[in-house]
C-alpha cells in the first residue's frame, strides 16, 4: 500500500517497506506552504492514500536513518521559535503594560516617601500640607523655599526647616524630577493601554473603562480566559483573599473585587452596591464574549442601559 | 536677698518675695542674645547674686501670674522649632542620601526586571545576552531591533521575538529611559555624598571610600555614634543577623559585615580576610574619632600604612 506523509522536514511517500519518493524542505517557509507541494505529490502517486498506523511505522523506521537527524532537530527548533514568535499578542502587551503600571505606582510611592522625609529637613511643614505625592514632587521640583513658604502661608521664622545650601537642595530636586517622570510614564502607559483596548476589546473597554479593564486583565491574563470566566467570578476577581477566607472560615462572602472601583458601583448606595456589582459583572462578561468572538460594537448600548437602570446621570460621566 | 534670673520670656530680678525688675523679650533673637542684657541688669542691681533654690521658688510663684502664660507658651514653641531647625546637620544629609541610593537601587532593579520581561516579547535573546541591568536599559533605549540583532550576532529568522509595531516598542523605550534616569540619579548622589564626606569626615572617607563609608553611616546614623562604637562593632556592622545567630545558637561568629566589600579585604586571601577586616575596622575607628574631634587630616597616611602592611600595590587602587 502506498501512503503520503507530511513531516516537519519534508513530504514523504512510502510503500509497505520503505520511502519511495520525497520532497525535502530546505526552510521553514516551505513547511508552512507544504499543502501545495503535498497535493503535487499526491497527483504524481495516483494510488497513494492518507497515512495509516501501519504506514507511519514504516516511515518512522525509515527516518531513523542518521542523515535525517540533524535536519529534524534544526527544523523543529526553528518551528518552535516560530510558534513562540507567533504566540505574542495583544494579551501579552496589555498584561505587561498593566503590570508595569502597578510597578510604577509602587516605586513612585517608595521614592515619594523618601523625598518627603528628606525634604522635611528643609521644610517639614510641606509634608502635612500637601498629601498628594505627585503634587508634592512637583512643588519640590519647581519651587524654591521662599515660594513654598508663601504657598503654605507660613512665616520664615515659624518654619522648623533648616536653611540648607543650594547644592544640598539640588539633590532633592533631582529626585523629585525623577518621581515626576515615573508618574508621567504611568500616564503615558494608560493612554497606550486605552488605545490597545479600544481596538482589541472595544465592548469590554466601553463598559469597564481603562483602569478597571486593565486590572481585570492583570488577573485574567488573557481575553480568552476572561471570556471563559463566569460573571460571578469576574465580579470577585481581586477579592480572592476574602473569598477563600469565606470558604475556609465561613466569614461573610465578598460582594465585589476589582469592580468595586467601577463608577456605577461607587455611586450606588451601600446596600445596593452588591446588586450593582453583580449587574456590572454580568454585562462585562457579555462584553468580553462579544469581543472574544469579534462581534459588533455594542459596548455603548450596554453601558447606556446599565446607567439608565441604576439612574446614573450622563452629565458627570468621566470614566 | 536679690537674685537675677534668665528665662525664655525675659530676665528677672527678685527679692525675697516678688519680682522687682524685669526685661521681657519680644522675640527669640532677644533670648538668644540675652547674655548682654543680663549683664546690664546685673550692673543695675549691684547687690544681685546668681539664682538659688529659694529665689527660684519666689520667681516661679511670681510667674504663675496669668499674664505670662501666653508668652511662655509661644516663646517655648518658637525655641523648640529653632532647636529642631538647628539640629539638622551633615549626618542627616548623609543618611538621607544613602537611604535614597538604596531605594533607587531597589526600584531600578524592580523596573529593570519588568523591562526584561516586557522586551522579551520583541527580543528574548537580549535578556540572557546582557546581564547588566543598566547596560540592558541603555541598549533598549537607544537601539532598534535590527541593531540589537547585529549586536547579539543573531540572524533575524533565528530570534524568537515578535515584530511589534513602533507604538508598542515606544512604551518600552520610555520605561528604559526612566530606568536610566534612576541609575544616573544614583551616580549623582554618589558624587554628592563624596563631596560631603570629604568635608565632614575626610579621614574616615580616605580609609573607607564613599560606598562603604556611606553604608556604615546608614547603620550608625551619625558621626558621633560611629565614633563612639568600638572597632569590633564597626567590623561587624551589617552582619547583625549572623552575629545574633552566633550568640543564640552558637554557630560560627561572623568575621566581617559591610567592610567585607572593602578593597583590602577583597584582595586578601580567604584565610586572611578576618584579620584584614579587623585591621581595617581598627583604622576606621581611629579615623572616625579624629574626624569627630576635628583633628588633622591623616587619612592618606593611615590608608598607605594599611596598604603597605597587607602588600597592596598602589597601581590598581581604584576605591
Amino acid at each position: 500500500m502506498i501512503s503520503t506523509h507530511k513531516t516537519v522536514i519534508g513530504n514523504f511517500v512510502t510503500d509497505d517497506k520503505k520511502i519511495i519518493d520525497s520532497q525535502e524542505f530546505s526552510s521553514l517557509k516551505e513547511y508552512n506552504d507544504s499543502e501545495k507541494s503535498l497535493k503535487k505529490l499526491i497527483k504524481k502517486h495516483k494510488k497513494a492514500k492518507p497515512a495509516t498506523k501501519e504506514s507511519e511505522t514504516v516511515l518512522r523506521t525509515a527516518l531513523k536513518d542518521q542523515k535525517y537527524f540533524k535536519s529534524f532537530r534544526d527544523q523543529n527548533i526553528l518551528l518552535t521559535k516560530q510558534q513562540i514568535k507567533d504566540s505574542v499578542n495583544n494579551d501579552d502587551l496589555i498584561v505587561q503594560t498593566v503590570s508595569n503600571m502597578s510597578e510604577l505606582d509602587i516605586t513612585a510611592n517608595t521614592l515619594s516617601k523618601r523625598l518627603r522625609e528628606w525634604f522635611s529637613l528643609i521644610l517639614p511643614e510641606l509634608d502635612k500640607g500637601v498629601p498628594d505625592h505627585e503634587k508634592f514632587a512637583e512643588l519640590v521640583a519647581t519651587k524654591n523655599k521662599k515660594e513654598l513658604l508663601k504657598e503654605l502661608e507660613i512665616k520664615k521664622d515659624e518654619s522648623m526647616g533648616a536653611d540648607l545650601e543650594k547644592v544640598d537642595i539640588e539633590e532633592m530636586k533631582l529626585l523629585a524630577t525623577q518621581i515626576l517622570g515615573l508618574y508621567k510614564l504611568r500616564d503615558t502607559h494608560e493612554l497606550y493601554l486605552e488605545k490597545i483596548m479600544k481596538e482589541y476589546c472595544p465592548n469590554f473597554h466601553a463598559v469597564a473603562g481603562t483602569n478597571i479593564g486593565a486590572k481585570l486583565f492583570e488577573h485574567g491574563k488573557s481575553l480568552k480566559r476572561l471570556a471563559c470566566l463566569p460573571a460571578s467570578t469576574i465580579q470577585l476577581l481581586g477579592a480572592e483573599k476574602a473569598l477563600f477566607r469565606h470558604i475556609k472560615t465561613g466569614s461573610k462572602s465578598p460582594k465585589y473585587g476589582i469592580i468595586y472601583t467601577h463608577y456605577l458601583v461607587q455611586k450606588a448606595k451601600r446596600k445596593d452596591k452588591g446588586m450593582v456589582a453583580r449587574a456590572v459583572a454580568n454585562k462585562l462578561s457579555i462584553a468580553l464574549r462579544i469581543d472574544f468572538f469579534q462581534g459588533d460594537f455594542i459596548g455603548d448600548d450596554i453601558r447606556d442601559k446599565l446607567e439608565k437602570k441604576f439612574g446614573y446621570k450622563k452629565t458627570n460621566k468621566s470614566e
